[in-house]
């Protein structure tokens, strides 16, 4: 692997870059080892003696699936090449999974508008995989998950939840009935909440927008018993998946 | 204010130097904001001329209350000695409040074994003060929640939640039912939960430790639908605390 390829890959940290490639880093050593017993496109391993040799099996048993190229490296080179602090062992360049338009499901689903820190991201994304959501809506604007810090908080759950970036249409043509997560609503514990149903969760700073806004039909409040002002937006998220959740019981 | 002072302001980033000091950090506009409207003692306040100018009423009530020293500082050299990133107004350096001995409390309470990451710890002391706990123990090696980090994520919850490290000791004479978080035990949202009760979240990579395990009389675990592994500490407290509360209706 040349210092070109070193140097191209360190340019997947602009979101740009990683649209142009369709390709995206996948950072330490379990996410790189769930990546290899999954069945995504691993264009480049890069990693170091030691976690050649204690995962041998893993890569010998992935590059016979799919071909894929391996670069030794010392674990000073990998800290130069890595987006994030403390990867000492391995990272991965991996192919984009083809984007799918997928229409308004039945269930329960998320929509965030306008996320914009990659760790609340990938913390929803986890979230959404413990409570058994297979898809995750979000507006155009929010943060790219295929964001470093977005994949290392997501703890391997990117494998499989999908994360859609629909336009404001998507949300406007959802037939079932739509909740928002506001300061004031009505109180998450006693509402009976819908089976087939969404919720908005809004930016970190500023809530929903005004479009989002308008489309909610039943606006829900987490209740509080305390003074905080607010609760960051993925512990919002998960108090609203175990909740509705809870309730298909 | 001297070079001296700034040097000695700085060092405040060191557990140790807090201690024997008896002081911390406080940063951003509205931390320090919510400082200035508390009883707490500020040692001084460095901050722009912007900050001065926007809160001048609040700089100075609370200056007719205590005595405080101010310096006003250029946004880069502000920078300079902040811990954080993108603090670009005002920092406080303040004191600590007296440690109190306190007795296992009724009603619900949280102790958390080993928490290591700051944000985490903050993030929980903000949910501590939106589920209305006032107090929230920990294990002795739990990360100092006077930490530039924790006093961020915390978003001011900091001075309504008193963090209390008590040995194992205060947790073997507490009085009413320990639950653990632990990943095999009794579904959250099918379990009577005592009112007067206490419950262990463990340290992020490691669990509860054994000490703290043995003391467990009930194993609590947050119902699983899909196929995340596990979820962060911040996560798995809040959701905690939403149905313990949600119990106590």
């Amino acid at each position: 692997m040349s210092k070109n390829t070193l140097k191209w890959i360190r340019t997947l940290k602009d979101r740009k870059a990683r649209q142009e490639n369709q390709m995206f880093v996948v950072e330490g050593e379990k996410s790189v080892c769930e990546l290899l017993e999954s069945s995504w496109l691993i264009n480049n391993i890069l990693c170091t003696n030691f976690f050649l040799e204690k995962h041998q099996n893993l890569i010998q048993t992935y590059s016979q699936k799919q071909p894929t190229s391996l670069l030794l490296l010392k674990t000073a080179e990998l800290e130069q090449i890595s987006q994030l602090e403390n990867n000492k062992m391995a990272m991965a360049v991996v192919k984009m999974p083809p984007k799918v338009l997928l229409p308004p499901q039945k269930g329960f689903s998320l929509y965030l508008d306008h996320i914009q820190d990659p760790g609340n991201l990938g913390t929803i994304v986890r979230i959404a995989d413990w409570y058994g959501l297979s898809d995750l809506f979000c507006s155009p604007d929010t943060v790219d998950v295929f964001n470093s810090k977005s994949i290392a908080a997501s703890m391997g759950s990117f494998l499989r939840v999908h994360t859609h970036y629909v336009e404001n249409s998507w949300l406007e043509s959802y037939p079932y009935r739509i909740y928002g997560a506001l300061m004031e609503g009505k109180n998450l514990h006693e509402t009976r909440l819908d089976a087939n149903s969404l919720v908005i969760i809004g930016n970190e700073g500023h809530g929903i927008r005004p479009n989002a806004l308008s489309l909610v039909q039943t606006p829900l409040t987490i209740p509080k018993f305390g003074a905080a002002e607010s609760l960051n937006a993925g512990i919002a998220a998960a108090i609203i998946c175990d909740n509705f959740k809870r309730a298909s019981f």
